[in-house]
């Protein structure tokens, strides 16, 4: 329904069409960019603005389930200062500005919800440099992590950042990824030492510094990491690194029930045994896998464990985990060392989303991306897969467990209307269930337009405090404008 | 000099005297509480209220060598709801608080430098809940950190960040604190996982969560940390907590040069060797503390490498480490794997402040506190010393080296203003080489009231995103103001 805004929600809007959705909240408003922005766009660009429709439909496609919108115009950048240049004029006429990257959002946080200009950064994929000494590089918002990890293999370091797609690091940056990883490396919080961005006013800051702690003032840089473009454009990105481990251990460990696996991640983690994965598959995962990749894997829950260091330390952290799996009646235990064998052990894992969706085919897929507290674990996930049989749906569950994060996987046809519902309806049960025992909608995904419902279930009053931020730092909300908060939040 | 402030000082000043530094910076403003404001506090708390000198005084005293100023009144609060009363009567009146912890600052932050109210967090020291399975625990922010230790022992897990004084959990989180750990552990920003805070409305909110990870909007917990009390006052944190390793092995390097014993540091963590601490005393350091504690050991730069793990892990790590040390012509290695004579080696680095100022008695101190990146570690060292020695002047330097991190202890009397001059002098060539290489003014004691001037020196026009995002959250500025930010800034 179209209305009349309330006064706070008047500040946003600059003209164009809105609505609003039955509570009341600011679900669109288009603020097309005038024939004025684009030729002084087309004037900065040349050619590298594009408005061609297959241009622009490609710039409204993300990984996700939601209905995402197609920018208005897309601006292929190639440096920092025209990053800035395109800001200064979006920002004279308030028109929005979304940060493109690999486009693998999991959650429409590419979307020009309200229309404006995506600034595709891939353009702006230089590695900038590398300092072995300092274990740390510098590198340019459109770099991916895969193209990243493979400059690096000379010099015996490695990003470890690892959410599965091959995204770019601003894309990165900009949701706090994290993945399989993060037990042992951390996450983006954790390994962006400094960033280079574009605040809504055009300015150019540089956040951080090269040292590996500091006590100097607000921490933009863990401001940024996580806002999703909201509050600015990352256009450069100065990364720890970490050496690459002299021995690595892989094992795969089945059991009867889902809860002794995770009691057995529980255990290692509260043993304080040193693990760079631990992951894991469900019986609906490995099932899936088995379909997709014509194995014969036992369909039991599993664990992947991973181990790096020295030889004899990963030998010794192996032989402790073992240990703990078989008090927990794990069964079928394999071990790898070798990178073949250790690669055909994760394989399954890797392709564990391509095979849960192929179980429906021509499905699209909903992750949901809960991270829970350690203690609450197991209950969380036995609780959710009963949850899934009683509603009748199919779905996988894979995950971080050693972060305490996982994710259930379900694929459902866009179409049928009833099952879209009863998948939401799960997620949503499930989020609730995670932020009741205090932990998270999401770990690692971001909140983009498809969980701002839930931003004030789990943090209430405190986004009050986040949107202050916003709008002191964005006032026109021409920064990924309608993701993290309603327009009309507060 | 009195004088006429600008525009946008004037948004700060609401009554009473002030002063312009030479510069036309806002240095002083009075904000002393009304009678009317001390009433109603009197109401709130009846004689935890107190304005008799005795505790202005004391809660004007810190061990930093800064001119402190002691506040108008002290509020000793028992509750966070307390705290958010206090903190509303204060806004109403536009009456700066303070919050006031162990009074371990080294920077001058709890100095009422426009006078007002401090908060005494001490009260609020009980520990709320600890929670094994999830190696985590929640205190309240008057909570020492070796009094949570000493509470965490029968659970075989402990609090790590050990700044070295017995400060306050809250203190900790206001300064970032880290110390001889981090390298292995972390920092606050890594080992607190939510806050509860009081805002500069009084109003209550709640930061993060108790999962491992989360990206759901702003990272206001981060943002808090390191935020010295000009955002909030902290008053419960949830804290990330690591086994007590079942072995400990300490060593103690000495070398020829200080360029060998920081080679050797940055060796061992380019190898990626785990150390639980690595910590540089200079031969000023072992001088003063042979003569402090009667010792004779030779008088050579040496370096404390401890590591945590298993029994065959740390034999194997320290086994490495002895290998580079070597390498680097070390003399004299001592190991040590019982409690008693761990705490023999470390025993001089942990008296090293009062053995350097014992040097020169009567004396105060300033600790520098600069980080500097892995690559220009031994450089910077080397040319600090070199400087020491050409200034004539006498100071000891002990550092934090696993992350980059040094402090040179300079012993002055406060009479001499001469002297004074040349250790701020030394101080500030030091602070300018550090920036200059890409690190931080402060690794971890913060900017307080004494490193003001050098925060945009290093962070250019990003300070000017800080203060938008302290004057959109303090808009009266009463949350500790004169610290991080001049008055006038921007």
């Amino acid at each position: 329904m179209l209305g009349v805004f309330s006064k706070s929600a008047r500040h946003f809007a600059v003209r164009s069409s809105f609505s609003l959705s039955q509570q009341g909240r600011l679900i669109s408003i288009r603020r097309n960019p005038s024939e004025k922005t684009l030729l002084a766009l087309k004037s900065l660009l040349g050619d590298r603005l594009s408005t061609a429709s297959s241009v622009l439909k490609q710039h409204g496609t993300d990984e996700s389930y939601h209905a995402v919108t197609s920018p208005d115009a897309v601006a292929f950048v190639q440096s920092t200062e025209e990053v800035a240049a395109v800001v200064k004029i979006c920002a004279a006429a308030g028109t929005p500005v979304i940060p493109f990257g690999a486009g693998s959002s999991l959650e429409g946080h590419i979307s020009a919800s309200q229309g404006g200009v995506s600034i595709n950064l891939m353009g702006m994929n230089n590695i900038l440099s590398i300092e072995p000494e300092n274990m740390s590089c510098k590198v340019q918002a459109g770099v991916t992590r895969e193209q990243l990890n493979v400059e690096l293999r000379a010099t015996g370091l490695m990003f470890t950042v690892d959410p599965g797609a091959n995204a770019s690091i601003g894309g990165m940056i900009s949701t706090n990824a994290s993945g399989t990883t993060t037990v042992r490396y951390g996450n983006m919080k954790t390994n962006v030492m400094a960033l280079s961005a574009v605040m809504a006013d055009g300015q150019i800051i540089k956040t951080g510094s090269k040292a590996r702690k500091s006590s100097a003032g607000y921490d933009l840089t863990r401001l940024l990491i996580g806002s999703e473009g909201t509050l600015g454009v990352v256009t450069e990105a100065e990364l720890r690194l970490f050496g690459i481990p002299e021995a690595e251990k892989t094992m795969i460990c089945q059991f009867n029930s889902i809860k002794n696996a995770v009691d057995t991640c529980a255990m290692v983690m509260q043993m304080g045994i040193p693990v760079a994965r631990m992951e894991l598959m469900d019986e609906n995962a490995v099932e899936a896998i088995n379909k997709y990749s014509k194995l014969k894997t036992p369909v039991r829950p599993s664990l992947l464990v991973e181990q790096h260091g020295s030889p004899s330390e990963v030998e010794a952290q192996s032989f402790v985990v073992v240990e703990i799996a078989n008090d927990f009646g794990a069964r079928d235990i394999e071990l790898a060392t070798s990178i073949e064998e250790r690669k055909r052990l994760w394989s399954g894992r890797h392709t564990a989303w391509y095979a849960t969706m192929s179980q429906r085919p021509g499905s699209r897929g909903l992750s949901t991306d809960v991270a829970v507290p350690f203690s609450n674990l197991t209950d969380v996930i036995v609780e959710t897969q009963a949850d899934l049989k009683k509603s009748d749906l199919f779905g996988s569950i894979v995950g971080h467990v050693g972060d305490g994060n996982f994710h259930v996987m379900l694929p459902f046809d866009p179409e049928n209307i009833e099952l879209m519902q009863k998948v939401r309806d799960f997620s949503d049960r499930l989020v609730k269930r995670a932020i009741e025992c205090g932990g998270t909608c999401t770990g690692e995904h971001g909140i983009g337009n498809g969980k701002m419902s839930y931003l004030r279930l789990e943090h209430s009053n405190s986004v009050d405090v986040m949107h202050t931020i916003k709008k002191a730092l964005d006032p026109k909300n021409i920064m990924n404008p309608g993701k993290i908060f309603y327009g009309a939040e507060r």
